[in-house]
């Protein structure tokens, strides 16, 4: 079967032929038609520090799909051959503490497909039942290949309750992005983006932005001061945009923390959230599976804002031209297409 | 009337007269009988940074006391000539959007008795009525003196829900003593504690800690690696100790910052806050008066731990003595008499 | 000053003339322009069993109001002359344990404009300070007159958080179908209405709702059965309304209670609430004071809903064809002009 | 094998031998050492109307158990032969999507053992692995059986944060009692019991009860008027008991439901849930597993509380015995044991 993998160390990445796989008894095989690029696997192409810790090559990348089953274990209920399927990239121990106590995001022995085991980039997959997501028929397979993605951006939105909320996102990429779409749809009174990148303020404002910021030319806490931010979605992993941001915020306010700083951050602690009374929140993945279902009617109320962030669907052989479009920065999100 | 104050610039107190005051219409005249002495006292007494850049002397300080109202404004409901009081020494603008919508705690238009205007430390105080407390018959004077710092305490345990947790404490002051003693009367199934002081790790085990460690002798996150803590209470304001209570915790835990750090910290933000799951709140004053009444039940039902606590009741004319002892650390809380 | 009262026991209001008061040192003096009838209104118009058990003739009516500020009491602060105002009309005593815990919409001493003491339905009006609500000059006198059961309405729906919610309302009147407009803009992805009046039906369609089904003709529980709702908004106060509602959910969702049945309902309590894990809150009045600003929001970014709620702006001299009106069903919302 | 089963209609239960049983991929054979007798069990003994229309004979009874582990199916992970282990009951589809929200407890598709298919009354039981507790090395055989009925109680008393609550607790059979202690353990200021039989509130103040009511000869609502209620746990399922409790609970209290009405109740939802602003929630099962977690801990913390509760332990080949002695009440929590 034809696969997308790291063959060895350094960068770049190389069109292969994989052995089928059985399934176990909890496990189903499913025949991928699309599969979605992240960010990680951008990463693992450029072979970046976290990159060369992590992957062990050769691997078949890939994390974000939909495809069909075509084999069922024999233990598993629920499922049958010929449904459509997404799935939970974390495959997780489910015995633990944390994944017993619906915090199964959290689990410290996570396999992840396409980073620990071979992932989606293939024109089959393995996956245990559990972590299947039934696609319904409303949903575009392009649509359905990101829920991955869609879910990280979501998960960070309803981690605080956002109805009513003036929502200050810090960083439009994908995610970002996806999250305007999101607060608004959840019903965030007052989205501002702060993002230095003009072409993606252009489409945080057609995703639903009441006020877009550039964090180089403007003061983002003196524009935002006649109605201050109380709810802050930090998806740029930069230090300074995190001051900015717990800044700007009203006291007492609360804060989603995604975006990922490369090292260690120095903070105002006393001045910026003790004082204030801030509450901020690691996010991580994506919850199990609240998150897929408030994802997927998402995606069926708002398909539209979905087509804005998948700016290219492109076949499966063509993945190098989606690595360069990406470090080039002139897509948000590319789907590889591995079947009709 | 007597008053302690601070008569200038430099370290030191004095004692010295002040003039009897008149209540407006909103506002009550106490009769202060005790005042206990806060941290915050003795960094004015010291006269560090903090208070050079916010205290203007002369200043009467003190903001934790119990009283006795002997004169009601012509508006004053519910009170009566004659009641023992304690008071709330925030006092609020009861404006803004954080006083309407029950964060007064954070309202920026804050006064401070014994800070922003004539404390405690006197033969009478003026407050408004809004700001009283009703002292139950059952508690002693000494302990209805110090409501306030308790309230801290009680904020910070409060701000999670400690029931079933393993509570880590880190610091134990007066308020991280306070809040062994509440924790375990909140339900926490177990409390840890981090001090590097003996003598105030043999008062923690006292007040019903299960575990103390030494943090230059043991290991903490070592220690506690069997059952991981679910909540830290920060108390320290230390770098190093928030550091290394970050790192023990279980993921997807809480933790109440209440201890303030001198200056800016390097925090490890994505391995130790975001990756883990955590959620950190920052905590102020108390809630008026939730707070309040959570102190009001555990004294109650706690008397021989406040006791505990309070290590010293001073004549006030004695107050030096009582600066001394707390400098040299020969003193948890020492509450100032200033009549029977 | 013209005012509208219930000047004895029986159906019926009159025009009348009362005396001007002065303000108490924490209270204001209101220039009322503009003043909402509400359903409670109607209830004393009638002289139904609940008015002649709680209403004490001569009394002016009116709660839900916009003026403008004339005069200040000698300790007010925040607020001057000439500002407009409108004004939560539950009085409440401040001091008790619900008042202190940020409950003080259940406070057991409230003291109700219009119902207890002088009302709105005059040119002028005298209310504490702490119940003032500062109008943004973006919304019409109109609006700002019933910020009241708006506000009722928007407690109702923010009491469990609606983003992502699939939300059954049963009952549309005024109320109801406010929380349609509500529940969408605060993120509801489905709002269904039950409503027997057609004509009702198809205001809540013009706010929002998703779908609309008539009880009488239409089986709620089949219709809903695909997409179980998982928020019941019962406003209607009619058992078998919450019966079919309770019936609907699904398991483990929430019910917010409204509607008030005029007496006591049988319910299969262990079928339709215990084994489904359901939870069911009653809603009083309006929180003091998140609710408003909530509303005030809403108010701002949804004014052309707010007009389809108000069909109706009379000369105060008519109010006996407000009532008129109301009783035959030909209104939804009526406000009285007192000035201009 | 030994086993103890229900035959056939009508009242009683008999000894028989049953055949051995072969897990699949996703399950464990396991050895039952000891069982508890619940409440459900006697229903099935006595042939109530609920039984006849649930139960369908021959069935081997009993949910509540502990045992070791004596061969793994070829799927399963995280458990070993020898393992001693209890279980949850409830056997879930794990597809819906309440199980997949965290609430599997709601689960529409259901097994129980004991109740729908082959129980733990027999010296063998098969169980998924998902449903598998590992018992810790402290606690008791006698006590591990129990964790089923404990876990109702904790469910229960957790429902709301506990801490800091005056806790009315209405029916004190052997869960009622169970909560008794866990609302103490879990930060409860007070807890009070209303119970008719003496002997059982005799137990609940050695469980730490502070107030033991008689309903027939106190006045429950004059008696707690001092200081009310701020937390019901409705244990009775009496129609009267609830009343009571709703009465006497201040205003925007909590209420737990776990008690089931045998048929539907009359409500005064206007004056007792809607306007006093109190929220009502159904209780089923157990959480999976949070409650489970809870459980462990107490049981570890408090086993002289369970010691009360467990009054026999008897050779299951008495367990006619155990059925006079329950139903002729002279027993709270009996313990079948099976092996050594």
């Amino acid at each position: 079967m034809f696969a997308i993998r790291k063959a060895k160390a350094g960068k770049g990445l190389e069109a292969t032929t994989v052995e089928s796989q059985t399934p176990k008894a909890h496990e189903v095989r499913i025949k991928v038609t699309h599969a979605g690029v992240c960010g990680t696997d951008m990463h693992i192409y450029q072979w970046d520090d976290w990159s060369q810790s992590r992957i062990k090559p050769p691997l078949v990348l890939g994390h974000e799909f939909v495809g069909e089953i075509v084999e069922l274990g024999s233990d598993v209920k629920g499922y049958e051959i010929g449904q459509r399927v997404s799935a939970e990239g974390h495959i997780v121990c489910g015995v633990c503490p944390l994944c017993r106590t619906g915090r199964s995001h959290l689990c410290q022995d996570t396999v992840i497909i396409g980073v620990d085991r071979r992932g989606a980039f293939c024109e089959e997959l393995i996956m245990p039942a559990t972590n299947l997501w039934p696609v319904n028929a409303k949903i575009s397979d392009a649509h359905a290949a990101i829920f991955d993605p869609l879910g990280n951006a979501m998960h960070t939105v309803m981690s605080f309750p956002p109805a009513g909320e003036h929502v200050l996102i810090s960083g439009a990429g994908a995610i970002g992005l996806a999250a305007v779409a999101m607060a608004k749809a959840n019903g965030a009174r007052k989205v501002t983006v702060v993002e230095p990148n003009e072409s993606k303020r252009k489409v945080a404002e057609k995703l639903g932005a009441d006020v877009c910021l550039d964090p180089f030319s403007q003061d983002v806490v003196a524009e935002t001061k006649a109605d201050k931010p109380t709810l802050l979605l930090e998806m740029s992993g930069n230090e300074k945009a995190l001051e900015t941001g717990l800044t700007a915020l009203l006291e007492g306010s609360n804060v989603a923390l995604l975006g990922i700083p490369p090292r260690a951050i120095n903070l105002k602690l006393a001045e910026l959230v003790i004082f204030k009374g801030l509450t901020l929140r690691g996010i991580v993945g994506r919850k199990m599976y609240e998150t897929w279902y408030q994802v997927d009617h998402f995606v069926q109320n708002n398909p539209e804002a979905v087509d804005e962030l998948v700016t290219h669907i492109l076949p499966a052989q063509d993945f190098q031209k989606a690595f360069d479009l990406l470090e080039a920065g002139e897509a948000i999100k590319i789907v590889l297409q591995f079947a009709e």
